[in-house]
């Protein structure tokens, strides 16, 4: 994992929610902000999916927001008993946790009188000294406490949310990403693959199996800061290929790891 | 989280992979382990995502092992330079590493002889005392030591050789599940579902917001161990939601939380 990066920029994904544990749901918000955390430089370097359970949320908000730059989290932000989410990150904080009139006033202009709820406007207690993320679709903003962003958990919300509060992370080196698929099987190319690795230790290769068309072959994703080095690092990966007797083949919008793959 | 269960059986998920991580793939193997250990009475309590990292691997395993009933792994038991994962799995338990023979005999009888290589039989490669995990799929297979179950990244081969070896699990009490679908918003029942759950403290009790045919609605799930009380707290929830002028509906097959939900 560790690259010649001038400068590597580094977030943890909390996931918060009785139901992705359970089975009940499949979390898909984890691979949207890995992407666009990438995007902007950041690297994802472990996610959590935890329980609607206080102390294990404050521990794990505090175990990422020291370990790394950046904390997400998704989930736990709505109105009902179990969005309890706000209030363990002003624990883990330890500062006090109470309505927040920027947000209340957002949430009492959407929402007719008549639908005013305590369960509503509880929305807007938030830990102090909160700076709120803007929620253009269902209004109820999440919010930024320092280096951790509280996102909810639906992903059409969360998905708007990250998108406008992106420019607040201060990203890294981009990281160049080259995918290069071989139809050898990894077991033909995994010896050769791993001189390959040796020459270049800063560039980052990962080889993804996949059973395609009748045909199994492998995705090869190499990752680095340096394009030089990525270059040549690429033309010996498609060399290696060659010379095992099969045509590298470019597939950069490949998504590869599907249901299908096979050693 | 904690019910009154007579018995609480957990185990912790380690998806390991830079490929999650990176936005590149999207991870289903926690949804299938997470239904399939439920349905067998073992409740995943926690997950992580953490990258092909051996420091990272080996602390995550040692710190899972400890604190929960059992451990499943999926990724990096392949072929490749990046498949250290078994070699990990040994040294958080301080064991040799070396050929697994009955795993290597798998191997040689599989592929023939001229695609046997040293890349493809050091997938025999495990800690001492691994019980093998069978793999119906491409034959490669996975193991057991003490309470860690190691499995492959590919959701299709993974699946077949959780199926196979599930039965080694000693499940708690099932847990019984109850949705209970209620068009009325969050917003609006959240308070008087609070007072139900205050009633049911054994039962746990989500709401999972959507939005689906421009009507807004939530899933409320309820999670038990106790037929009697899960009855009386489903009841409860269905009086709460005609009091509140609507109708319950009994939507067990919901998949719920989906792109489309709101609070």
């Amino acid at each position: 994992m560790e690259s010649g990066d001038p400068k590597t920029v580094t977030a943890c994904v909390l996931i918060i929610g009785n139901e992705i544990l359970s089975g009940r749901t499949q979390d898909v918000n984890l691979h949207f902000l890995a992407s666009g955390l990438n995007d902007v430089g950041v690297r994802v370097a472990e996610a959590r999916v935890i329980p609607d359970d206080s102390d294990i949320i404050v521990d794990a908000v505090n175990h990422a927001r020291g370990a790394f730059d950046y904390v997400l989290t998704t989930g736990g932000i709505g109105p009902t008993h179990d969005d309890i989410t706000s209030a363990c990150i002003a624990r883990a904080f330890d500062v006090p946790f109470g309505r927040n009139k920027e947000a209340e006033a957002i949430l009492l202009a959407y929402y007719k009188p008549e639908d005013v709820t305590p369960a509503r406007l509880s929305m807007a207690d938030m830990p102090e000294g909160a700076s709120l993320i803007d929620n253009p679709v269902s209004r109820a903003p999440g919010f930024q406490l320092e280096n951790v962003f509280v996102l909810p958990g639906v992903p059409r919300i969360m998905r708007d949310m990250f998108e406008g509060m992106k420019h607040r992370l201060s990203g890294g080196d981009p990281v160049l990403s080259i995918s290069i698929t071989s139809h050898l099987p990894e077991g033909t190319f995994a010896g050769p693959l791993d001189l390959v690795q040796e020459r270049f230790p800063h560039v980052d290769m990962g080889s993804y199996p996949f059973f395609r068309d009748h045909k199994l072959g492998a995705n090869l994703v190499l990752r680095c800061a340096d394009q030089g080095m990525m270059d040549q690092a690429a033309d010996a990966v498609r060399q290696m290929i060659r010379d095992l007797g099969s045509e590298p083949i470019e597939d950069e919008t490949s998504t590869g790891n599907g249901p299908n793959q096979l050693r």
